[in-house]
């Protein structure tokens, strides 16, 4: 199409712009410019955004109306993120409530409104007391509900039964809805979001359906007891809604570039709703997903992230009028000591990204290549069988994994009734209840010990096998469980010997008899940011996001020590998180910004033709007729080809697409007469006269990109590297001393890095 | 020096590289590739750290020494890290406590120990009473000190005169400092900053001597009582730490590009130190200050940021174990009407910063022209002199601005005795200190008002002609406390309305009688808010400053509104804040990421030579002599050539750095035995065998960048300017169908962009 090279040749365009708009105007098939699959080119999207945006304002100078148009077009951008904003609040809000209700209804039913909770329905129930906040006759197990006995072995097994019955019908419709109406909707989404935000097109990917889908898919995933989250669903949620309202404006649904724009800060926006983080979710856009960060987008990522965190809280789906997931307030310091249980934690973080990683990737890649990939719903059902068996058993596996991390978070106050919290209290104690001293640990205490050992165990084998299943499923709240297991267990075992041993020399210093020491929550916070980190790779982020669940600077170097030793120890084992491995692993064309390019190639070494490669295929600016034209673009599959000034001097003049070629040769031999396919095609300023017996030249000017990026024969691949990496190009010309010598494609770039790097350079995609 | 192309043509380095190293090891005259006032080349200086990051792996394996050199090497970044923090925290406590003893030292002395400040004399004296918790008997004002009378107006003309007389000796002291050892210690520091992260060299701007002045005299100057405060130069002092540190690292202190990653970190530190605010110094890094900002430099300024603030914690300067200068704690939420005055002081933020700038930049522009900067310690003494005068009296001018910005943040609470909390009393009632409904306000408050409004009126003048002055001078407590005191004084405003009218329309739905509905101290929050956007053109960075001193998400909202709308009317009259406008006035060649080249001219429009100019420069690859080239040197100012293959053909094959051949042509002439001025210097490959009789040829293909960065003459100026940017280019080719047709400079391009938006073109420094 005529107007892809508008942007590289804005002197042609003063000509033909009217005659470049019709294309526009007119519903042509295919109006969009880059095919599925296909890489943006970053530099012209730029451009004719640049172009748009002059167009505007030089209207707005022309009437009053004119005027308001241009100022409704700058004020798209704060209206798509208000938009964003609440409508990803309030999915967070509605899954919320949707997934307390049915995780609920695995175990039992309200009978007051079967739409209640079993929290909300004991709230509302006048029979509660507090100290059996958990029990009331509203509430009632199926066993009950349905035997009339609430206890016995009967019931047990009744109500067991009853569970998987229903993890099974929540997995079973999950991944049925994903195989028939979404198959986008499955997975975490964040590798692909990062793939699409570096400048790829996956149409489909941030659909109306798979947002519909994803949303209902993630509740019933959640639901189904599986070891999964929903943070990692939510961004490509928040994602699909940022999309959806990029289309209600022509600046951004026409726009490839700007597009993107939007989408890093509706991922901003997913992450601040799944934590209640907004300033940690802008930086998660900044650090983890997004490719092309301008800070206009930052402050946009931010104002995004805030409305859906307010929407959210006026939601209010935790009933505690806050805004974060787990929120946590600990009374008691933490000392220099601390830091070798935590810099452990650190280094267990990183064991496990490193052992999730291995045995996810190879797990998913056994999915891929065998029979396993073709029976998905057996797989799914398969595992949510094997999950809700082994789970119901262990009351710490049974629960919702969102609530048993927030009970590993929480610092045990003199009211606290949970098992974790069974200490030997002293009688004659009298102290107020946020200053409590170490305790011993009672049975209580020792059982759950026992119980989180096993749990532990049980998740990070499950977790493995679970992620990558065709349903929605997020990351961050399995690896945070394994990490605040983790934590809490040695938490209680320093807390433990803190008291039993105060004089030996380590505790001497800081640990009185009868102080309050060690918070085991804390442990278990360290923890969790260690495997969420190990996994992820995340730092800054991650220690931001955890800093706003406590809301004190206090404990942010706990945090980062973990943090810092997990990234470190798992890099050591392997420089990719999981969203690269998954990427890679997929093979889709990702540039990342990340990865050093450090080797001694030159773009020769990379560039096509190779050696002993048929030349390149180029096209003289006066002497190729149509026909030749037709035969090339029929024998070869490239994007573009080089237009030179003639075969022998090898002077390269410009660029042109593929795509405007094939379309303006059908043009033309639709509309202008006497172009036949002996005409010859000029793309030089002028045509010669010819005599009249020559048949109609056809001038081609117009498409041709004339400020092709080029770059010498001696160039350092690591230069090469970064030009495609901050310019976003496509393809880029070889010369030597102003002769065209081949082309380097982004996916020749990426096929070079992935061969130095001794990886199979063909996984990757073709672009 | 020859060693500077090695980045670009590394196949030659693999020759040539222990000759080149010898270079570097020599004791060599101008080891450091670049001139004063020149601009870096980001591709180079990043190929050149590549390269010896390549070597260092490379030879880890040799031994097990090198592998620990390599481990120190990697290790070497986390080091200066470190360093960093540790020096900036402590100088920011140091100048802390400094401040607040001079500054008190200016009313009256400590007898007790005259080194304590006010505070510190009552808080260790037993005889202060709760009541009176300023007077106690071993702090004694100078009148009370000579002549024994405490009161009355003999004594009160003595401390007036004193007053004024210690402030004119601290700031006389200050600008002598400056003046005599470190010129480049004035000013805030933040848009020399700015320049030199751009890629800009102005050597000694952070030197030791520049950290040393500056550090004592922004005590003085603080302590003088000038509308100044501490938090620009104390990100310059920072930075100055950051550059110290990296001199004991050969990998920071000879790689140019990497030494600008330290310094981006170090600006976090300082701004981390400045309030307390860790992330909020990150993103102040990141937003304001950056220019190349990869991730893992924003992981680092994390880190540096955190310890900074952990230094400074450790001294304790606040005296309450507090890490924020301004803490502060509301008890009452706000509602959504109050988000009209919010607004309206956004659109008062965004005036003064309009105001300020152009007031201020037109004063400096007047100094700069006119007889007035030849004065520039009688400038410093006058303006301390009228500043001394017209505070004294007044009791909110008086004392230091941040105590102001504090008292004015503070809510009232039942125990505040100071003036701004004088409201009269219900004496019935009985509720709990931290919810006081809304009372009437006192005669002290209105007092408070008026003295409030004649310190907004003194603020707002004297701020406009001291910042720019020859002594160190911040720019942010100033405007925060032009706003915090219009803030305050709206606050009151609609306190006193909403008491005395329940019943109006505005405030029946959210203030019933009896209850707390508006806080003051928050609208003063908001107001500075709104008036340090306006001047600075802060967004999110500036948010997070401000959360991270109230710690609650709870008043994002009335903050981020304030900030919005003073960016959008400042941006409304102009779009440079005070640092960008700074730049301009100075020339300093900047290239701001955030302006939008929108204009429609071609790289061929830019590029020199000019029409009617003379060709350009260049140096043909085997027919130029000796002699040639050094009169080329000679005649022309270049900082390099291109070389082409002939005259005629114009085809490009490399450039050539004008220090590089000077360099190289010194050498050969001086070793080399044969070359003399009729020697024909070959860029080529091999130099052909010549007859005996003629002279030796020179080869230089050595020093020959074969990756000269190039752009067709038809690449419209918004790619150029978007490479020059990304890429951080110094110079860039013209050619067309591959003829060299001319060169562009970034000089060229900051030249063209004024020019284009009506700037004054010829006032860019020469670079």
């Amino acid at each position: 199409k005529a107007d892809s090279t508008r942007a590289a040749t804005p002197t042609e365009e003063m000509n033909g712009a009217g005659n470049l708009m019709d294309f526009l105007d007119e519903p042509f098939p295919d109006v969009s410019t880059y095919e599925d699959f296909h890489t943006i080119d970053w530099l012209r999207e730029k451009s004719r955004d640049t172009d748009r945006h002059r167009k505007i304002t030089s209207k707005s100078k022309e009437s009053l109306w004119e005027l308001i148009k241009s100022l409704l077009d700058a004020w798209s951008g704060w209206v798509v993120m208000l938009l964003i904003g609440l409508l990803s609040g309030t999915l967070a809000g509605v899954i919320d409530l949707a997934v307390d209700w049915m995780t609920d209804l695995k175990e039992g039913v309200c009978l007051s409104a079967f739409w209640y909770s079993h929290e909300q329905c004991c709230w509302t129930s006048n029979e509660t007391t507090f100290d059996d906040r958990d029990k009331c006759p509203q509430w009632q197990k199926w066993a009950e509900l349905m035997t009339g006995h609430a206890e016995g072995a009967g019931a047990y097994v009744l109500n067991y039964f009853l569970y998987i019955l229903w993890a099974l019908l929540f997995s079973f419709l999950a991944v049925s809805l994903v195989r028939v109406f979404a198959p986008y909707a499955c997975g975490s989404g964040i590798p692909e979001i990062k793939t699409i935000l570096s400048g790829f097109i996956i149409r489909g990917y941030l659909g109306k359906w798979t947002l519909l889908i994803k949303t209902v898919t993630l509740v019933l995933a959640v639901s189904s007891g599986l070891s999964l989250g929903k943070e990692g669903p939510l961004v490509h949620v928040a994602c699909c809604c940022g999309n959806l309202f990029c289309s209600l404006f022509s600046k951004y649904s026409k726009n490839e570039g700007k597009r993107r724009e939007v989408l890093s800060a509706a991922a901003a926006a997913g992450v601040s709703v799944a934590f209640g983080a907004p300033i940690g979710g802008v930086l998660f856009s900044l650090e983890e997903v997004s490719y092309y960060f301008p800070l206009k987008t930052l402050w946009r990522s931010f104002f995004a992230a805030l409305v859906a965190a307010f929407t959210l809280r006026s939601i209010n789906p935790f009933g505690n009028s806050r805004l974060v997931l787990f929120y946590v307030e600990y009374h008691t310091p933490w000392y220099m000591a601390e830091l070798v249980p935590f810099i452990l934690l650190g280094v267990f973080g990183g064991l496990w990204g490193t052992l999730f990683i291995r045995a996810n990737i190879a797990w998913c890649r056994r999915r891929k290549t065998t029979q396993l990939g073709k029976y998905p719903v057996l797989e799914v059902i398969a595992v949510t069988g094997i999950t809700a068996l082994l789970a119901y058993p262990n009351p710490y596996t049974r629960r919702s994994t969102s609530e048993l991390i927030s009970e590993l978070f929480n610092d045990c106050g003199a009211l606290e009734s949970s098992q974790l919290c069974d200490y030997v209290n002293n009688p004659n104690m009298s102290r107020p209840v946020d200053d409590i001293p170490d305790r011993p640990a009672g049975p209580g205490v020792y059982n759950a010990l026992w119980q989180l050992t096993l749990a532990l165990i049980f998740k990070i084998v499950i977790t493995i096998f679970t992620f990558g299943m065709k349903i929605p499923s997020g990351l961050f709240i399995p690896s945070m469980a394994v990490g605040a297991i983790a934590g809490r267990i040695v938490g209680i075992a320093v807390e433990q010997m803190a008291y039993h041993h105060h004089d030996w020399i380590i505790f001497k210093n800081w640990c009185r008899p009868g102080a309050d020491c060690v918070t085991p929550g804390l442990y278990a916070m360290v923890g969790a940011a260690a495997c969420l980190g190990g996994v992820t790779r995340m730092t800054v982020s991650l220690v931001v996001i955890m800093f706003e669940l406590t809301g004190g600077l206090e404990y942010i170097v706990p945090l980062m020590a973990a943090a810092v030793t997990s990234k470190w120890v798992a890099d050591a084992f392997g420089k990719e998180g999981i969203y690269e491995s998954h990427i890679l692993l997929n093979g889709y064309p990702y540039l990342d910004v990340r990865d050093e390019f450090t080797h001694r190639t030159l773009a020769t070494d990379v560039m096509r033709p190779r050696r002993n490669d048929p030349p390149l295929a180029v096209l003289t600016q006066d002497s190729t007729t149509v026909e030749d034209v037709e035969t090339l673009i029929k024998d070869t599959d490239y994007n573009g080809f080089p237009v030179v000034v003639s075969r022998e001097s090898e002077r390269l003049i410009g660029f042109v697409q593929r795509r405007d070629l094939t379309l303006a040769i059908k043009n033309a031999r639709q509309k202008q007469d006497g172009v036949v396919s002996s005409s010859v095609v000029y793309f030089t300023e002028d045509a010669p006269q010819l005599p009249a017996s020559n048949p109609q030249p056809l001038k081609l000017r117009r498409i041709l990109n004339l400020s092709p990026f080029t770059v010498t024969d001696h160039t350092p691949m690591e230069t090469v590297v970064d030009i495609f990496r901050k310019l976003g190009l496509r393809q880029c010309l070889v010369t030597r001393s102003g002769r065209l010598l081949g082309i380097i494609t982004k996916k020749d770039v990426l096929r070079h890095m992935a061969q130095m790097m001794n990886q199979d350079p063909e996984s990757i995609m073709f672009n």
